[in-house]
């Protein structure tokens, strides 16, 4: 298992392409994932009750769809609260992609990402979708180009890939994403797309995706808003030449590391680079009962608002993680907690058994003033953990948000 | 019912005093209230797993004393993760006061806000408790420096009160509280006291606070972080002279309404006060199946960190409020509702059956500048309804908590 260079185009037979269609002013604004031949698909998505056009279209895609041939992906707009219409409009956004591909619109993907109730602009979107078809390219430049493509407030890109070896053969598996703002994806991520050219059946793809996320997309959370629009697809178009992978043996075992690898990866870019964030921030939560209670526990650390905005000012303000643990709903006895903290300049015991140790404070604000901060918690209760990323609360992330539509 | 001068003073036979002890810097630190003759008494404190020592105190006060005769306050330190030392000077707080105020130590609830995990200066706390015991004064100014004394992040103190009539009696309830940061209270606010000279049982006075609750503290956020020490007390000391109240009949409902009056307004000014805020956001749910999902919604929609900061920049972005609706766990139709902002100055319909409106952008943003702004969200699905109030999330909120404890 290697990371290697690339995103969506690092495994072999997907091309990408990212545009400027007009929809945003002056940025990419519409990104295309094309399969040469068919692949298999699997996709996770929100939770939300209220669910956008595209999100609503994925799902019938992946359940009834034969296979999957393309994603077209625009950003500006959400797509979402836009009634019969956006639905409307969304069916003529694939219809637009599988024409200049000539492919059928069911093996279409979609995904829009921005405001929410607004309508696409259509005319725009046509277009868009033929210069995007135009614009197919292998190697990793284009992957980037549609990384960049689906961003709204993003600093940067997301791309990760690996590269495995099952049957003998070499498989890649790439992927991008977005996050930065209403970051806190119950089932996917706000959007992401992973590649592979593995061979493998619809049903374990979807199977190892849906659990993959509980340990990946699911363990972040920016500011705790899930968005309407979450929507992760996983295409695998068997061009790797491996046995098709149809059991839990050890080449699904191989892939399912492979693919937490890039998840996990695109995931903490995604938390690093929330609106506003100045530092990643990742929770462990070790010694608890059961899974369950950790992944309770860390969430609702990385999530308060007094947890954010202290590692933001680089405060050890610890009372403050034993409060979010405190009202997480998990039961614990705080009288055994034992809290460090630790980045790559060092590690510091902040408090135990629940009281604080005699830490210098000096020494705590250095560590906290790295760019990526890790924090564990230790109940002493059983062997059960769970790790979860967030980031800091910044003025930049009221600033953002304050005026987000103008 | 009429509102009256006064807060936790406001009743016949309540002293009460604040008073600089030293325990911050320059500001008053330390509160006292008192009643003349023994109290029935009644508290609902937080839920969190990791209570303060006031906290565990006052749990068994409530439930195992016969009467409460006196409340000591102090700011500055939560007296939260102090292990048994901090178990140990919250006694000697309560200790102090009985000792000055010649009364029983059981008769004693204590309570504290500030930083979590530091210990109390106990000295400072001891001289404090004779202090205030020797300042004990009745009247309205006496009510004000108490709830001055126990404010922390606070921008102004927090006082209500009300007299209503009973058996032909005149029975006065007021009540102070503190809120601003750590503000998500679940059975109670960050700290309350309220006081009356009604007569009533303590069994039903319990029965009415922890009622009262559920539509008042507990519908208030500020940060969604639920705090280690939220306690509200009642004293109920009897010298209106009224037939003691043992029954659920007319004059329980009357007192409810009083309590309920108080309750609400000191809540509504806790949000209004909230951290950084710059105006209070009250969001109302109708048209719900059952209540339940009426304050789950609510509750989302005022917790969210999107939606608080668009109120703060005056935008009507409302996707993000279906947004919040949609994650809060409760099935409805997003095609069916329907979506209201108003203020003294106007109202304004912005969503239709899910759909945006052809609203002015002009009228929405100038409703949306207010001191007070209103939402309202029509689920058309049944009659149930609720009300929760919080407050937007501005750059001082941040810059509050990323340096609090220096």
């Amino acid at each position: 298992m290697k990371l290697i260079n690339g995103g969506v185009t690092a495994a072999q037979g997907f091309l990408a392409s990212g545009v400027y269609a007009g929809i945003k002013k002056k940025r990419k604004d519409m990104a295309l994932v094309y399969s040469t031949v068919p692949a298999a698909q699997a996709g996770t998505f929100t939770t939300n009750v209220v669910k956008a056009a595209p999100v609503k279209w994925d799902i019938i895609i992946t359940q009834e769809s034969e296979y999957v041939q393309a994603v077209v992906l625009n950003s500006g707009v959400a797509n979402a609260c836009t009634g019969v219409e956006g639905d409307q409009n969304n069916e003529k956004m694939a219809q637009a992609v599988a024409e200049a591909l000539k492919i059928t619109v069911n093996a279409v993907y979609t995904a829009s990402t921005g405001v929410i109730g607004k309508q696409l602009p259509i005319d725009v979107i046509i277009e868009g979708a033929k210069l995007l078809a135009g614009e197919l390219t292998e190697g990793s430049e284009a992957g980037t180009n549609a990384a960049q493509a689906i961003m709204t407030t993003d600093t940067y890109s997301k791309e990760c890939a690996v590269s495995f070896v099952i049957d003998g053969k070499e498989v890649k598996l790439g992927g991008m994403a977005k996050g930065s703002g209403m970051i806190h994806p119950n089932m996917a991520t706000m959007l992401g797309v992973v590649t592979t050219d593995l061979a493998i059946s619809k049903e374990l793809l979807q199977e190892a995706l849906s659990a993959d996320v509980k340990k990946s997309f699911n363990m972040i959370s920016v500011d705790r808003d899930t968005s309407t629009n979450d929507s992760l697809l996983l295409l695998a178009n068997g061009l790797a030449g491996n046995k098709a992978i149809t059991e839990k043996n050890e080449n699904y075992e191989s892939f399912c590391k492979a693919l937490n690898i890039v998840t996990t990866d695109l995931a903490k870019k995604m938390a690093a680079d929330g609106e506003g964030a100045t530092k990643l921030f990742e929770m462990q939560v070790i010694g608890a009962e059961t899974e369950e209670e950790a992944v309770i526990l860390s969430k609702s650390i990385i999530t308060s608002s007094l947890v954010k905005t202290a590692i933001f000012g680089n405060d050890a303000n610890w009372g403050r993680i034993l409060c979010a643990m405190g009202y997480a709903g998990v039961n614990f006895d705080p009288d055994h907690v034992d809290l460090y903290i630790e980045s790559p300049d060092g590690k510091l015991k902040l408090v135990e058994n629940g009281m604080a140790t005699d830490y210098s404070e000096e020494i705590a604000t250095s560590i906290l003033s790295g760019k990526e901060v890790k924090a564990t918690a230790d109940l002493k209760a059983g062997k059960a953990s769970a790790t979860a990323w967030g980031c800091d609360l910044s003025y930049d992330y009221v600033k953002i948000n304050a005026d987000y539509r103008s």
